[in-house]
């Protein structure tokens, strides 16, 4: 293996080990001395891609976040009307994170930073807002109940995806979550969209990807 | 103030001050120095009546733990229908918790031992159980929609109330909670019950009580 390529090869592995142990333990608990036993490595090979164990939980925020963009442009590409590219997005984000600790301990790193302690949680208020302009769009075309609120609901499948991740990763490591966000949608969608709304567009489930 | 009566307010200020650091702080980062400090006690008053802070906690844990026990049995006495109570019980308990630091600090220190860390959540699976068996209960007496699942239901609202309290927590130290609690009822209700069924008994509202 060529030098850069271990080198990178080495930065994963970090990452992926610290990982483990932020997604189980969270930011606090977890131990430099844990994620370097993990990943079968000494503290001068960590110190020669990270600073410190917050520049290794930073990594990880970021590529959470990256990830985010991501599937929101996706599915912005596909085309599809808000409400579905809403469903989409939740459920293919719900998919990922069962499926992949780094992005579940980014989650779990950006949330626990802002949820428990006084400040400002801007990650909650930037997905509030986010989700209300999805369901606004929905109104402007025609696709919402009479006397929906989009601020109340973006509220309320915010709180409800930040709750359904916590009791999922404390009791199944997140590998119900794809189940419990889909349950969370199917109980709230129908009271938002029109009765004539359908859901479009190729939603993926935890089996594949599904044509709706 | 005869002595016992001495000793039981004491004992009322410990709590409350604790009350108000481990509800912004958690139970990790709140001090016996800054509760000692909030109800102006020294530690040989703190001691005469509390072991340890891991005491206090348990004390206002099992606090909580009563308060929904006698909720739950008004609301029962009551004799609405089964999801007027579960919305009756939301409702109130949002109430209560905005109002009383005493009791939302419980709350998150029951949760806080279960959420993020790896073991049996067992207050949250206690939770998803009882909602689950108003919900079964209102199926019985007709009043569901066809196909509604009641333990999808019951892990829907418990993760919706979870979610709803942190964010509330974070952003307004739980003062919009009992407006939440209201839109994820007003968004997950009429997806789960018959288009006949209305919500009946006395509802407590933000503003003191309202007959639905």
């Amino acid at each position: 293996m060529p030098q850069q390529d271990r080198a990178y090869a080495t930065r994963e592995a970090i990452l992926h080990a610290a990982a483990e142990e932020f997604d189980r333990l969270g930011y606090e608990r977890t131990s430099l001395t844990a994620v370097l036993a993990r990943a079968g490595l000494t503290k001068g090979a960590f110190y020669f891609h990270f600073a410190s164990k917050e520049a290794v939980a930073s990594a990880l925020i970021d590529r959470q976040s990256e990830l985010w963009t991501q599937v929101r442009e996706t599915w912005r590409a596909r085309g599809v009307d808000p409400l579905s590219a809403l469903h989409g997005m939740f459920a293919e984000s719900a998919d990922r994170m069962a499926a992949d600790v780094v992005l579940r301990a980014g989650v779990r790193l950006a949330a626990d930073r802002e949820i428990g302690y006084p400040g400002v949680p801007s990650t909650h208020i930037m997905w509030e807002k986010l989700i209300a302009s999805y369901v606004v769009e929905a109104g402007e075309r025609g696709d919402l109940r009479p006397g929906v609120d989009p601020d109340a609901v973006a509220r309320t499948l915010c709180g409800a995806a930040l709750g359904a991740r916590l009791i999922s990763s404390a009791t199944t490591a997140c590998a119900d979550f794809p189940a419990r966000i889909r349950e969370v949608l199917g109980y709230v969608l129908p009271c938002v969209a029109a009765p004539e709304w359908k859901l479009s567009g190729s939603q993926n489930t935890a089996d594949g990807v599904t044509e709706a």
